[in-house]
């Protein structure tokens, strides 16, 4: 059983108006090839976009919240208290992602799926609170079925939300302590790898740190060892609420053709997922940054993703999304208005 | 004999306000260092800057443009008309950099040092038409002394235009057709390189028409051997006038204490000549990306410069450059604006 919006296909591509961008690159003056990865940039948007002239002026990011059990575990050198003040910060506009939304002039909007903490009222935060965080993986499913499709679900909103005003790129951004665990959980198995293969510092973990949290997750692989060959299954069990509702929106952006800049390691594990469940959806995804984590390198490989940054960055957040925003807009400006060879005089 | 300015010293490096911007970074709402560059380009700008607060809103372009006697070697696919209509189109708003400064609100002027063509009057551009490209380096020296000091001193005279106005960040960017000849070639000779470990196909060469020019470069040394211990002799007899404009001008950008963003391969061979002649000017240069000109990587090795973006970029023009303001600005806006651990209740 799965939730019926999860069978509605991905949309079609547009290969003439892709054609159409690639000719256009090759008339602009400049030597052919030359502006790199800013004129590949330019023409896949034009295919996402259906259009010969692609946009990136309106953006939307939307970054989910939610506490994960296996934190109880010692896998994060911060407590859980941690996530839902972080979004108080999200709402007062300290954090990281918030200065970017300010700086892009992108619309910002935070949905806590569950923090252990009760963040209290903060103004622009979507509060659905499917629990106190999730259950610990290590001894049980990380989420029931119905928390499991609402998180889903309200990834799938965020989107649909994004696709009614008129958003040319959107952005999934994610806070969570103890979510690097659960990212490298779910991507080691949907990707048949070990967990030793995809675990890193997280926020700070020394090495015998990083090796305990191996040792967790494999210890919750045997526990789940029967049920971890369907991908809705490794994210029930192993996921955390905002990788399930990163892993829905990137989805129903894939269905309603809205593309998506995917910031680092949880996003991509995200990717991964949805991915596997509709599949097509990683046509709809531009990678923005090469994480400093480690196991980002391997899961980006498994996805045939060439991130565009490598700032060493690995925060999250949305953070590294954010910041390839300006360079996609450059891309799309380059594209729209230089001069042809003709324009210009120059045959 | 050289030109007394060279002489004054680069301004200090101030390694309070390094400091202050260090210990702020810290104080950020996130685990320290994870975000990467973007943290270390702020401290480093607030060292430039001197203020722990730095800023890169207000940023001049400066676009170099000569043609090469060089070019009668035949190392470039395009004829040398082509530099003087370029001139025009930057002059019109249709070159790559012209779209870039105005998505950048960046001031942006031309100076044409001397083209084979007559680009006519073009607005916006100032024409100092030196010589109509300089002499053949092949046979005898680039430029005559006084023709070095010339363009030299026009960049110079530009760097301190954007000093005056209270620019942020300088932008050199250059146009000249053979000028990645004369980069490799000065390049080679400053760092005591052979011409095939600097050569590339510029702007579309095959493998043998990269042979040709090394071959080109390696006769130019045998003719310059005995002058080529002297930097200043390198630019002159190797140069072109848009490169001795763009090393006139870091020279006096490091002087006045004005950061300079280093665009690709010939930028970094005018930064490694500015670095010979005025040692210290490589303190105040951001290395914006790294070129697909295979040489580029060398030039960046003896320099100790590591680029902040890797697009596949080999235009010119500044476009690298300019290409790395954003995140410049996101650097200095998330250092500024994010809120600390106090100030978000999170000790």
């Amino acid at each position: 059983m799965h939730p019926e919006w999860l069978d509605v296909p991905c949309a079609p591509l547009d290969e003439t108006a892709e054609g159409a961008a690639r000719k256009r690159q090759s008339q602009l003056t400049k030597p052919p090839g030359s502006l790199g990865q800013l004129e590949s940039i330019a023409i896949e948007l034009a295919r996402l976009q259906g259009s010969p002239r692609p946009g990136a002026e309106k953006v939307h990011i939307a970054v989910f919240a939610g506490d994960h059990g296996v934190a109880a575990e010692g896998i994060s050198l911060f407590p859980q208290s941690v996530t839902a003040a972080m979004v108080r910060n999200f709402a007062a506009g300290g954090t990281a992602i918030s200065v970017l939304a300010r700086e892009l002039k992108a619309s910002l909007e935070i949905i806590n799926l569950g923090t252990v903490d009760d963040p209290g009222s903060a103004p622009g935060v979507l509060d659905l609170q499917l629990a106190a965080g999730t259950a610990n993986f290590t001894e049980e499913p990380a989420m029931t079925r119905e928390q499991l499709f609402r998180a889903m679900n309200a990834g799938r909103h965020s989107a649909e939300r994004a696709h009614l005003e008129k958003t040319q790129l959107f952005i999934g951004g994610e806070m969570g302590i103890g979510n690097t665990t659960s990212a490298a959980a779910i991507a080691a198995a949907l990707l048949g790898r070990s967990a030793a293969d995809l675990v890193g510092p997280g926020t700070g973990l020394d090495p015998k740190g990083v090796s305990h949290k191996a040792e967790v997750i494999e210890r919750a692989f045997r526990l789940h060892a029967p049920h971890l060959k369907d991908p809705l299954e490794v994210l029930r069990r192993l996921g955390g609420f905002e990788i399930a509702g990163l892993a829905g929106a990137f989805i129903a952006c894939a269905q309603t053709g809205l593309p998506v800049v995917v910031d680092g390691f949880i996003a991509t594990a995200a990717a991964v997922t949805a991915e596997q469940l509709r599949p097509g959806t990683v046509d709809w995804l531009l990678f923005s940054h090469a994480s400093a984590e480690p196991g980002h390198a391997a899961i980006c490989e498994a996805l045939g993703a060439t991130p565009l940054l490598d700032l060493g960055m690995r925060l999250g957040e949305g953070s590294g999304a954010a910041a390839a925003v300006p360079l996609i807009r450059l891309a799309c400006a380059l594209h729209n208005e230089m001069a042809t060879f003709e324009e210009a005089g120059l045959q």
